[in-house]
């Protein structure tokens, strides 16, 4: 069962179906301690070194938090110029000090590949946090564990799901690594929303069609979320097209608000978002007017977020089977949180 | 008696006069703790995120400390540049996102209002640590306890207090907030000493006097501290006169010394300042020759700020009941601390 | 027996060989506790409030590890310019401040004697974690600690030992302080390494000669290293020479790399350095070809750092004979610390 103590968190590629299914069964039973209702101490002291070469509120923030509910110490490092890194230390040294500190370390870092190079001189397990524009595992996993959550509200599952994927889906990692887990499941259908310039990579593509999976490319929005149980928005990234005219010329059909779900979508269909949003009137890629729609499930997502978390330092650091040994019931107010 | 739980803390307005008792009596409960005689565990495994998005050494590090001390964990973030909120994010994703991850979050923003906005979406209770020129509720709370408890040592209450306020008070959010507390508590004298360019807003002289207090107003400091319970001195913030000229004809009246202090005070006045004071010796407007003087209270205000902050952490948390259930005496020494 | 209870860690000049050995002889009962083979709770509900006004990754991390190992919590701050002390705070406020919401303060600082002049008036044990180019006592002494366990494995001792230092030996803070404390030895055979402009300050040879003990210098590093039992490898600090031309006409006589350590070293000679050690090509002062060397102590030092940072927090807070009151076995997966 231990099959991943001791073990580093680096890529989606690293995961069986299996392995997602022990990861949120785990992750089921941590409910209790996010919401507040039960307190656990299986890491009482333990440490995490959060290390974030480049800046991350909600990430940072999210590890630390789960590693606190599961009664460890967090410690923190953010920056890269103030770091003995910046004064010519190498990975591998830098690994080889911090891991004597740790009981496991999370890390985000600019430069695509460090982490895992980072990993193999590290004394203790290391999570990638995102290294660069190739991976953060832990996003793609509180996604795909939000959308199997989220159908089961309609009594659907993840095999024979139908997503649409709307945005920059060159650029974005997010999307590449979800749509590599999923791929994992039975009869998928996707759905790539996108300008042709910001399209769903090749080999991405024809990898999702060898496995057997339906992939459908089309430009136009409406066109694309009618009659899928999920629609993962992303931004458009300005910065990334040759001027600011071409990307305003697909701006206004990537706006996703009350008019459009209620026009096109199902009445079923799944909000996502991998957040932040950029709530900016000249971006505002998904609307404020959706707020309070049911369906909207980005906030549960970063919710989820806390959950697979938990899960993944409860199964590295092999305790996932001790939490309830030292669990009592919360004793302050938590009134407000459950409130509507 | 639960009136406090779940509820936010962003205004002085907020509070009548018997919240007022109420939480002095809570912190009176704290002294063992922040004096470190006892330890309580009462909220092990509770989350503060501590969000400073415009720099303070001081009161983030008291909120932190405040809520160690009842056991707690704390996450912290500092500055605004690198957080999400600089990437378009709204404060109402920011705090869906943030009060998920959290049992309470203490808030400092450069923009006023902000944080009464961010607690709107947010699901847990939001401390104001300061809004920009609104509000730093916690400040003068603090404040106020300290005034209780320096007049006490002299039989004094502080119904019937004489309070000189000295320097810049038409931009200190401190003394409007404080002077709005005082207004509370029956036949307060207020002194207000200021250049007529740095006055105390007309608004909040009015509605002293409306509510039947005693206003007296004067530019001249040994005028003003004469006879009074309590001197309140605060900083002359050259940036905001005309010219270095302006604010220099100014300089010498409101530097409190030995020299003035003895001439003009009565020997129980009590001196305090809201920190930090600026003892460069072209500011320096409160002196070092009164650092051994018993009636010096600055750095009792800041010890009083951790019995105020535990005491509102443990309302808006309801367990300000429970902190002896988990208590115990400190096991380490602390013989310095009490030292002269 | 507590006579460090409540002292300040300000100076290698403040301890005596009984006290190095009694600090040593409490950082071995540590290592269970380092080596996360036990848990202890000691100092759980005390403060440590981290101080670090002048950037360091490593320092920093280990002294918050450290005291959370003792189960302790961590308060940060990094940076100068965002606190208080930048608007003209003096280190006597901070100090009065900081202290009355702590338990111990570890402090870095740029300034000379700053830490020594905040200590004056912190009402808890501060200890000096670097002071400008004037001390930095934990760092000399986890680096002695670690000549004697190097040592203990050839059964050599201290007293007696024969050691090179290498490089800046003009500036470095690191290679002073750790001279002096070996000056409390006897017969030490000491060989400074170093070009003339680099050479170790007159007054601590001639202090050391004083002492006893038999001081060599050389500009040739095969010549210094031959036959000594540790090599205490630094940098070249480019920018202290006149010129990069005067710099780099030193630069490959003072790489220690696995030729030159083969061809003039004992085969028993343990290799150290203060790290961070610079591995861009054009420093590479100790080179990646001795990284798996078994005498290569350098990621020793940093695990003793921990070892020796636990013993002052105890011996300063008076709790080192009261590790094991709650003490337990650790409950989560270890493997990955103890593979090769």
């Amino acid at each position: 069962m231990r099959n991943f103590a001791g073990k580093h968190i680096l890529s989606v590629s690293q995961f069986s179906r299996t392995q997602l299914d022990q990861i949120f069964e785990v992750a089921d039973r941590m409910l209790p301690y996010a919401r507040r209702q039960r307190v656990t101490r299986v890491l009482e002291g333990a440490i995490l070194n959060n290390m974030f070469f480049e800046p991350s509120t909600r990430t940072r923030i999210s590890f630390g938090c789960a590693f606190n509910l599961l009664g460890g110490q967090v410690r923190e490092t953010t920056g890269l110029k103030t770091s003995s890194l910046s004064k010519g230390e190498s990975l591998y040294d830098t690994a080889k000090v911090i891991s004597g500190y740790s009981d496991v370390i999370v890390m985000r870092h600019p430069m695509e590949g460090s982490v895992g190079q980072f990993a193999k001189a590290s004394r203790v397990p290391v999570v990638n946090a995102g290294d660069g524009s190739n991976e953060h595992p832990s996003q793609a996993l509180l996604d795909l564990y939000t959308m199997s959550k989220e159908l089961a509200r309609f009594d659907a599952k993840l095999d024979g799901v139908k997503v649409a994927m709307i945005g920059d889906l060159a650029h974005g990692r997010t999307v590449h690594s979800l749509s590599r887990l999923l791929s994992l499941y039975k009869n998928v259908q996707f759905t790539f929303v996108a300008p042709p310039e910001l399209a769903m990579p090749v080999e991405i593509v024809e990898y999702l069609i060898e496995k057997g999976h339906d992939v459908r490319e089309t430009a136009s929005m409406e066109e694309g979320v009618h009659d899928v149980d999920i629609v993962y928005q992303t931004r458009i990234q300005e910065e990334r097209f040759s001027s600011k005219e071409a990307a305003d010329k697909f701006r206004g059909a990537y706006r996703l608000n009350h008019f459009v779900y209620s026009q096109f979508c199902q009445p079923t269909t799944v909000i996502m978002h991998p957040l932040p949003r950029d709530s900016r009137m000249e971006a505002n890629e998904l609307d404020n007017d959706l707020n309070e729609h049911p369906n909207l499930a980005i906030f549960r997502q970063t919710d989820n977020g806390i959950l697979v978390r938990m899960a993944l330092f409860a199964l590295i650091l092999g305790v996932e089977d001790q939490i309830e040994n030292t669990a009592r019931e919360v004793n302050w107010f938590t009134g407000r949180r459950f409130e509507k």
